[in-house]
Formats: structure tokens, sequence, C-alpha cells
């Protein structure tokens, strides 16, 4: 089953379109996490990212049989270092092996020979001593496309080959997207937008990777504070699934992402991160050591609020 | 003093501007790493790392006192998980440790709050239980400005807030760059194309990060080869500092390179990664146990080549 119809199919079984962001933030977890992560003060970056585990670990059990998947945002995890970078691994193991589909957030994007690597790294083989070897395997990635095609195409063979998927970055949530991607453009006599042309790119680099769901593995962020865009690019690319961030936190509300949707109900999953996983901060009838029991109230919550 | 004076300094001293690209390869390390890296056949990604390493360490040896800096491509390490991170790190301090500037090569991206993320992991200091500790600590860092400012202004903050520098994605060295970078916009009333646009951001976005060399710690990738498009950019970028990749292995040679260089013979930092570092492949001269001979006699004739 490629990875379109695995992501179809589990948000059609959880009965919701969630995407919890795995984007702990060391300043926002709960003292007895921290506490026992930095046992006698060491403060080490080890230490921080044993505390991203046991708190991870925590969300990730709290809300697994609810959403179809998460995504980890690895910034929040590099900042630790080689340590950080394991906690990261472990949580994408984590979640899957609680059944849950892990989105690596990376954005990663480079020439062609280096983006083999990358693709690779977090959803292929990697050579090792004339054999090869897993990498990170998660079940997909966020990509950057400013490279043009032959930097995308080493991660499309191994959506191919291993039954992955890609998010390729189209119309991002944050204020100043516009900066380059809501620039006009002059391709041949059409005028398009920046991001109508990234739009044409995925539905066009996807179309031989479309699943029994009717969904292709390449699939778009599209964000959902700007919803006038999102309308259009739902036409321009009728098989993307829309990886939908910005909804929550960033401003984004259930009006908002439902343009991100195709008739069949289906084609997006909207991603909350600090919404869901510091949620315990917005009400006081959380403790801090109820943070878990927080995020699900959360997810519950956010779950009636996208019931259009 | 600032990261582009540091760098315009170094090449003055090195009395050249070559980069060497640290993108170590598995499959082309010489056998005598090999073996003793992976000593008792574990095949483990560890003993991967272990050979990275000792195969980086051996050619920073051979070339510290013949170039400013260094440029080690992530990609080929992040496919070794944690212990490839590890060696990442490791990699970056030893050749600081040798008197040479690190250009962190990760191309990082996202919207502000994250980027932040990035920006405190690879130039600046991350949270640490109250407190803050140093990232990674590069010299610079590569990045991808598809998300426009307010995904770049954290690591602007930072090269002012730390003097480290980085270098944004302009017109790179491969063949689909032109999928998007040479799309035709209207802006206003002018035509321009999508990497002109971009450098017109980079020129804008480094302004008062502008050194006494008179260049700014925002720099640009422009890939060597595409000549005829370097030519304008340098124009249009007068303060910036060019990193171009594309030289050697990827097509480019001395006279593709020139027009990167503004009139006073500076403003570039020329890459190669495969042609020198895997020089002893190429010539029946060396052996395999030569191969850091071979990378520094291929950084002369480099020098040699670029001295226009």
């Amino acid at each position: 089953m490629n990875f379109a119809d695995k992501l179809i199919q589990a948000v059609k079984i959880k009965g919701n379109p969630i995407c919890v962001g795995l984007d702990p933030r060391l300043e926002q977890i709960p003292a007895q996490i921290i506490s026992k992560a930095n046992e006698g003060e060491k403060n080490t970056k080890e230490a921080a990212a044993e505390a991203l585990k046991a708190f991870n670990k925590g969300i990730i059990d709290a809300v697994a049989d609810l959403v179809p998947c998460v995504k980890p945002q690895i910034a929040f995890y590099e900042q630790y270092g080689w340590a950080g970078f394991k906690v990261y691994e472990e949580t994408c193991a984590y979640a899957q092996e609680k059944g849950l589909l892990v989105i690596a957030d990376a954005k990663r994007n480079d020439i062609g020979s280096t983006a083999k690597g990358y693709a690779g790294a977090f959803l292929g083989k990697v050579p090792l001593f004339g054999g090869e070897v897993a990498g990170l395997d998660a079940d997909a990635l966020t990509v950057n496309a400013y490279l043009g095609w032959d930097g995308v195409k080493p991660f499309a063979q191994v959506c191919r080959d291993e039954d992955k998927g890609i998010f390729i970055l189209v119309k991002t949530s944050n204020i100043s997207s516009g900066d380059l991607q809501d620039q006009e453009l002059l391709v041949g006599k059409d005028k398009m937008q920046v991001y109508e042309l990234m739009a044409h790119f995925v539905d066009s680099w996807g179309a031989d990777l479309i699943g029994e769901s009717g969904y292709s593995s390449i699939g778009a962020v599209v964000g959902a504070t700007y919803p006038q865009q999102a309308k259009v690019l739902r036409k321009m690319m009728p098989h993307a699934i829309f990886l939908v961030p910005g909804y929550g936190a960033q401003g984004g509300e259930a009006e908002d992402v439902k343009p991100c949707f195709n008739e069949d109900g289906l084609g997006a999953i909207v991603n909350s991160s600090r919404g869901i996983i510091f949620a315990y901060e917005n009400d006081e009838k959380y403790g801090p050591e109820n943070y878990a029991d927080a995020a699900r109230d959360a997810v519950v919550r956010m779950k009636e609020d996208l019931r259009f």
C-alpha cells in the first residue's frame, strides 16, 4: 500500500485528519519531567534531550489511539546536537510502534546527488559497508523544492521504492510567505503566482504515485492562514494530500482549513503543535503533571472543531 | 570582527578563495580507514560514522594550512543517524581547531519560530534549563529562503549577535535549478527572474551587516555552472560574498567562476568537494593510502587554476 493510501486509511479509521506536531520546547516542558531528566543538575544537552523524549512519550501515549499521524519538527531536536538527533530517531520509532504515521518535518532540499543522501537518511536505505540499512525510516518528509525537479526526484524515487511520502512546500503559513510565493510569474502567456507554479509541479510530479485512494504520495504544504489561496490550490492539485500547518497557535481556524479538503471530505491533514502539546498551559484545570491529559482533551476538542 | 570580515581576511591570508567540501561517501573512503573503523565487521552506523570522521581528519590535516574554509554537507552525515550527526559536530569542531572557518551546508528553512531553533542549533545559543549554551557553533550556514523574510530574520539576528554568516540560495548549480529560479516575474512594472528577486532580497537583507571589508555577513549561493547569471548577480549584490558550488566534478571551470568575483579580486569562495577529497581515485600516482596527499595536491592545482 503506498503512503497516500496508508494515510487516507488512517484518517478514515481514526475519523479525523489531525496531525499532532511534536515540537517540544524545553522551557515549556513540565517541571516533573525536567527534574527527572536533569537529575543532579547536570545541565547537559543529553539531559535536555532526555526531557524531550520523556515529554514526547507522554504525548504519544495520550493521543495514539485518537489521531492518524504526528509531525516532529527536527529543529527542536537538532538544537541539542547528536543527543537531540538520537531522541528524534527514538521519537519517530516510538510513534510508529504505537501505530502512528510519522511525518518528519525537516524541509530538506539540495541538488540531486545530495538529495539522494537525505532521501535515504529519512525515508529509505543508506549505504553501509557494501550493503544497505534502513535510515531513520519515517513515513514521510517535508521537502523544499526551490532547486527544482532534480532535487525532488530522489525523494520521489524512494516514495515509489519504499511506499513513503513527501510534502512539498507550496504556500507556507507564515506572514512573509508572500515575499516570494505570492509574486506574479509570466509562464508562456499565462500569469500565475509562484505558489501556483509550485502547485503545478506537485500535481505533475505526483501523477504517477497516485494510489487506490485517488491520492498521491507527493503532497503539498498549504498554510491554514491562507484560505483563499487554499481554495485555488485545492483545484490545481486534486490528487495531492495537503499538510496544513497554521491551525491554532498560528491563528488558523476550522473555517480556514475547510478549503483544503476535497468534496469527499478527505485530502488534507491539519497540524497543531503548541495548541495540543502545551494545552496544559492554557487551562488551569490541568496542572503540569496532567499535560498529557490536557493534550488528549485538546485533540478531542480539535476533532469536534473540525467536524464540518 | 563580523563573519564577512573574518572570511575575507582568511582568503587574503591563505591567498586563495577555495572551500573544501567535506562530503564523505562511505563507498569511496579508502580501505585502510574502513577496516579500522569497522573492526570486527560490526557493520553498524556508528562504525560508518567513525570512518567518516577518520577520513575527514586526514583531509582537514592535509588542507588546513592551504585554504580559508571547509563546507561539510550534512546529508552525508545524517545518513548515519545520531552517530553521523555526532561526527558532523566533531568534524566542524576539528576544522575550527585547525584554524578553518566552517560553513555548515544544511540549507535549513522554516517559519520564524522554528527558524530561530535552527539558528541557535547551528550558529548561536540554545536554551538549556533556564540558561543557554552554544549549539553546533559553525561559522556560517546555508539557508533556503522560499519562506521569505520572517524565515530568514532569526538567522540574520544570530549573524549580528554572534558574528556568524549565512549564504542564501539564489541560483543553484544543478540542471533543474531553472524550474523555479529562472521563471520570469512581474514585479510592479519590472520583469525579472526569480533568482534576481532573491538577489534583491539578499542585497537588502544584508545591507546592515556589512563589515569593514565592504562585504556583508549575508551571502549568496551562486552555481559555477551558470556564469552568465553570475555576471548579472555580481552587479545586483555588490556586497554579498558568493559561495560558489559546481566547480570541478559538477562541470564548472575557472573561466566560469570568474564572473562571481568583484574587481577587487574578492567576493567569492569556490567550493570543490569530490574533486578534492576523492582526488586519489583520479590519479594512479596515489594509492588509497595517500588520499590526503592527493587532496592536498588537488587544492594546490585548484589554486593555480583559479589564479586569474
